[in-house]
């Protein structure tokens, strides 16, 4: 079938609508008609083939969200008429140990949206309906695309470190990813502490829910926070003072990373020993976890803070993403 | 009261005996009659003030073994002729979260049996009597030492990085706590395998019971282990090849240190990020994990293979350990 995407046609280049040729596979495809389409950093890397693996013309968009138009024959959980978001996965084996523990994420086979396909700035997206989620009536549009691949990265972080309500939980960096993650560990009953450079930043994270926001300079603080936390997610995609936040933590605490930092972490044990700390990183979340994100963004109206742009206007929304300057999420719509 | 003890006057000097005076508090403390007394690097860290923080005269013992000859009044557990064991931690203030979760090992206020007081390298130790542990009859008082330090060591940081059968466990270094750990996870339901630099201590690994044995050099392996570890423990006092061991783990996987290296660790975060991996570090245990590790160590009849010495000849032990050339724990016999 002709679809109309927004084509990078080579690394840093602007986008431009062209026809385009995909084919369903008849069997697990479904072809979703875009809506919205959120726009992520990753995005960006891509158009710019900053991982060196991007092939062109490029389409990107990984939050997306729109209407089944069509169902392979084994597509049994959709129909026809369906809202569904798809986010930054678009296939797995589905056969090994990690699919198999509901962990399609961490699949060696593992596909991305936009690294093995054509994404959601387009009118069309055919991929597997298998990666496909059906959206509770409660989600607007609007705000599901960014839930999909910032939203289901902080919550699948936190719960991946142990979130289980009734901790105290730190966020490193309010952006796209740390505005969504203030939100859901404040609404799944925790007491939130929000890490940020920025004065305004620390305000919004109040406003989100925050129950105390603290400003610091690479780790440096006026006044530390009093209390460790049992979870500390780190949202920033630079390094951070990873030492100074390992020694915010309580015991058995957990320094969680979802942005990756540029360069490797240079850790001391001792801080760790002493308290029987852990770091780990998190990757998105598998089917199961972006089910229950979803539940549970419905359930306590956890949502984005979206600007929104016209797909005409993708570039310009792209340039603002690039310099930072989106509060905190942009969406297209169709 | 009198007791003999064998002390280090300063810095790096060989012990004597000398007679010292300790005055048991009448509530907690008890008397201990040594009977037995395990070396530890540790110990010789201490006795070297390699960590800045040694009194001297230093009386060096915290792997204890011994008969309670007095109790202080508020001692209920234990009475005058039990056979006891008493190791690294001589208190806490059990009152702080940690202490009241079982914790007392992360107590801010911890004490060290030897950093705190006098040791065991005596004919008596007069300490807190709860955190002495009354030893099941199946454990040979020759053994029951280094399972006070180097065995919760290491019991204590493979249940903390999730250990409960079942699982694949990589233990790296083969020496006073590695074989310890080869012991504990064979015994309690895992596939093991073993990490070292030495053929030899490959053998006696499979010996032990690992499932596998693999030679490597900082990391690098002739034939590399087939399949992932769920946890791998690193019992090195020295720093490893830490992304070649990360690259081992499983999803989910735990890389946990119980062994300090000497340098910060450098750690790249992506080969965390791609299977969620986790790295961690663990001190000891708190005296419920005691009481289990010597449950275990009773049931499935694990003990550290020792070399004893009398106690006149401590220096003479002292000196191997120093060198590295025990095999592969030294036990002071009273």
């Amino acid at each position: 079938m002709k679809i109309r995407a927004l084509t990078a046609p080579s690394a840093r280049s602007g986008l431009s609508f062209s026809e385009m040729d995909v084919n369903p596979d008849g069997e697990h495809d479904v072809v979703i008609r875009v809506t919205h389409c959120g726009i992520c950093h990753s995005d960006i890397h891509m158009i710019d083939n900053d991982w060196g693996m991007s092939n062109y013309p490029l389409v990107p968009g990984h939050e997306v969200v729109g209407i089944v138009e069509e169902t392979g024959r084994a597509i049994t959980h959709l129909r026809s008429g369906d809202r569904v978001g798809f986010g930054w996965q678009r296939g797995a084996c589905l056969q090994c140990a990690d699919c198999l523990g509901g962990n399609e994420n961490l699949c060696d086979a593992s596909q991305g949206t936009i690294t093995h396909g054509y994404g959601g700035f387009a009118s069309h997206l055919v991929a597997d309906g298998r990666f496909a989620f059906p959206l509770p009536e409660g989600i607007p549009s609007v705000s599901a695309g960014p839930l999909l691949c910032a939203g289901i990265t902080v919550y699948g972080g936190l719960r991946s470190a142990g979130m289980r309500g009734g901790q105290r939980i730190g966020v490193i960096g309010i952006g796209g990813l740390g505005h969504l993650a203030v939100a859901f560990a404040r609404a799944l009953g925790n007491e939130v502490v929000a890490f940020t450079t920025s004065e305004d930043k620390a305000k919004f994270a109040v406003d989100l829910g925050a129950h105390e926001a603290v400003v610091h300079r690479d780790g440096e603080f006026d006044r530390p926070p009093g209390k460790p936390c049992d979870i500390i997610l780190s949202t920033a995609p630079a390094s951070i003072a990873t030492s100074a936040f390992v020694n915010l933590l309580a015991s058995d605490g957990t320094l969680c990373f979802v942005g990756v930092p540029d360069k490797p972490l240079s850790i001391d044990l001792f801080p760790l020993l002493v308290k029987r700390r852990r770091i780990m990183a998190s990757p998105i979340g598998g089917r199961s976890m972006i089910t229950s994100m979803l539940r549970d963004a419905d359930r306590f109206g956890v949502a984005p803070v979206v600007e929104t742009f016209p797909m005409c206007k993708a570039d310009e929304a792209l340039e603002k993403v690039r310099s930072n300057r989106i509060r905190y999420r942009a969406v297209l719509v169709a």
